[in-house]
């Protein structure tokens, strides 16, 4: 039996015992688990030094690097975000609605847990902590599978928080790491139909190409954004200079910043060289339509895969368009479905771009990397699903459940 | 491009049009279809005629051959479902919640259709038009692909529906059928990454198991139902017969009817000769564990297969058990989490059952066939899923449709 196969199978013996524990119970096992993580910080910090040892002599970029390393503030972040969790109200056993039918059989829609999730995910080492955190207080087992750069790291991790979850009561396999980094591994993870209730990829898009293509288990598909503003014509367009610049500069590598900016062609003359300026002054690359260049001469072309491309970098696509109809017609048509921005005072160009846009997020004069677990108030987040299926948009612990419907009966037959 | 592609890349290109039909366009659609179903019945009479010959000469079974036939009365059925559909409220658009941050943001979370449905199913041509009614209400396309049996009476059903659809104004594309009653072509069907949104299977476990394995789109699994009554020891045992008799045999053949039967052993010796009696009353075939055996003496023996198997006929399993906690370890062991009851006067037993079962619908002193779209007031099903993700249990028009948060700013910036 691989690695896979046999965590996922005691993962799936703890899920109905993990699913049985009270809140009280779960908070206890998250508390216990950060306060060890601080305690035992030495142990991890000695793990994350052979990673980041080992990503710079294989020549890693600094970006990586940095997302790697851990110091004893990073760690701190940890506990305090499993602490963070602990505090949030737990969702299972939650009766969202009950109903009485003319027969009399009463009729209520519980939230319960998934059962079995699995996690598979790239370089930062934190991401292992917040899974863990998530998926215990939504009452299901966990299977991790974090990336090879960080795997001495994730094992120390996962080590201190199942020894501080086994003295708090967490049960056996309910938490555990693929030790095994090999794609196949992965893989084996992906074709667990029956053990595994979900699987969630977070990462970049290759990760999720390769789990579309292989997985056999129902999967959450998160995180790739190409996110577009769309400049209307009719607009403040102070407020629209500021809303571009945030949303392509403030964290350009994640999934909620913008790639391309639509400007309506009624003011493209007046607002394109005030608002490719600001940009530029942060460092971000132009790579214009025709007409754009038309107006500002020095920008680069834009090709068409330029339409297409998530850069998570500091470079935006600028296009020229005819108005909201046409804005929408290319969010469509080369978007990936995650958060587009209309910045507009004008009322039916508003709601329009509200009803005809399909993503998961869709804004009115502000910033598209608002799309995120906690700036919508749900205090959490395990990743922005870009899918329509289960969860769309950020998901916090609810979007780690599902339902059960329990139906009290006094005899009633059919 | 294999007609499963062309279809669906049609019915892609419609699906944003009818996203954007309101409740009384839609209506008007389904209202058109359900008239000319009834005024030209004569075609699809004539159609049916020819599946129901092929099937008689090919020697199918008579129960398939009658759920096959159709006459004036059944299409009358099939047009009244319709307009039972049109008067169900729209879900689309609906703004299940909305909230305000402290940034001022308010976010909304707003119903909207799937997009493109993918229906594969089997033999009765009224799931055609079932099936057609609920994804327009509920402003999705559908890609269909009925049984091989029942090829002209579905062609002929959706060349209606369409002609009646497109003078109501129903986008081209909507609704299509796949006429290539291949495996292959259900293949197809079933690999469309980013053309159909969701496949719905409706069938017996040979579709369900293909779907599992071939499909690469999302899947909503529906219909395997391996359900139990358990019979406590402290229970109105007249109740518990009554119960018991109505989950095996008002309709043996479908997913919510019971096909194991579990009794507690401090009631077995005078609760299994009566129950049983009136079990073979109505023609039940009874195969028994030992101990069943040991106090009704001329039942068969179950061997370890009966105890997964769904019988879908009139056949029931019965095993003696030593109270609610192996009849719980028993049911998730074996059952497909479709539909669970117990029959107890013991408010602890009801508690537990209800917790610990792991099933889309969980009963207490009811019967299982009550797990139904019509049964539980949505007004309509499209299908009972026994899955865990996006929907479970029995799906109405709202487990058709998705969310998108919809965000009013003034120009917030993170």
């Amino acid at each position: 039996m691989n690695e896979a196969m046999k965590l996922a199978t005691l993962a799936k013996e703890a899920a109905p015992k993990l699913a049985q524990m009270g809140e009280n119970e779960k908070n206890r096992v998250l508390l216990a688990m950060a306060d060890m993580l601080e305690r035992e910080n030495a142990g991890i910090l000695a793990a994350n030094k052979l990673d980041v040892d080992a990503a710079a002599a294989k020549g890693q970029t600094r970006a990586l690097i940095d997302r790697l390393t851990l110091d004893e503030e990073r760690i701190s972040a940890m506990a305090i975000g499993l602490r963070d969790v602990a505090a949030l109200p737990d969702p299972i056993g939650e009766v969202i609605s009950m109903w009485q039918r003319p027969n009399g059989l009463r009729i209520g829609k519980m939230r319960v847990p998934l059962g079995v999730i699995g996690m598979i995910y790239e370089a930062r080492p934190n991401v292992t902590v917040d899974s863990a955190g998530l998926c215990i207080k939504s009452g299901n087992a966990v299977v991790l599978r974090g990336g090879s750069e960080a795997i001495h790291s994730n094992t120390a991790i996962v080590e201190i928080l199942n020894k501080a979850g086994k003295e708090a009561g967490l049960p056996e396999g309910a938490l555990s790491l693929i030790t095994d980094t090999s794609r196949e591994a992965a893989k084996e993870l992906m074709q667990l139909c029956g053990i595994i209730d979900v699987l969630i990829p977070r990462g970049g898009a290759g990760l999720i190409r390769s789990v579309i293509e292989n997985a056999r288990v129902p999967v959450i598909e998160t995180g790739v954004g190409n996110c577009h503003v769309y400049v209307d014509g009719d607009c403040d367009e102070k407020m629209a200079v500021s809303i571009v610049v945030n949303a392509k500069t403030s964290r350009p590598a994640v999934c909620n910043a913008a790639e391309t900016l639509l400007v309506d062609e009624k003011i493209a003359r007046t607002f394109l060289p005030v608002c490719i300026a600001a940009l530029r002054e942060k460092g971000v690359e132009i790579r214009g339509c025709k007409k754009t260049r038309a107006i500002v001469p020095d920008v680069k072309e834009a090709v068409e895969q330029d339409w297409y491309e998530e850069y998570l970098d500091y470079i935006m696509a600028v296009k020229v368009v005819s108005g909201v109809k046409e804005a929408i017609a290319h969010i469509n048509k080369y978007g990936t479905k995650h958060s587009e921005a209309i910045v507009t005072k004008d009322y039916f160009a508003a709601q329009r771009f509200l009803r005809e846009v399909d993503a998961a997020a869709v804004y009115v004069n502000a910033s598209t990397r608002f799309t995120d677990g906690y700036e919508f108030g749900f205090g959490a987040e395990i990743g922005i699903s870009t899918q329509k299926l289960h969860a769309r948009g950020p998901m916090g612990l609810k979007e780690l459940t599902t339902i059960k419907y329990i139906i009290y009966g006094e005899g009633q037959i059919r």
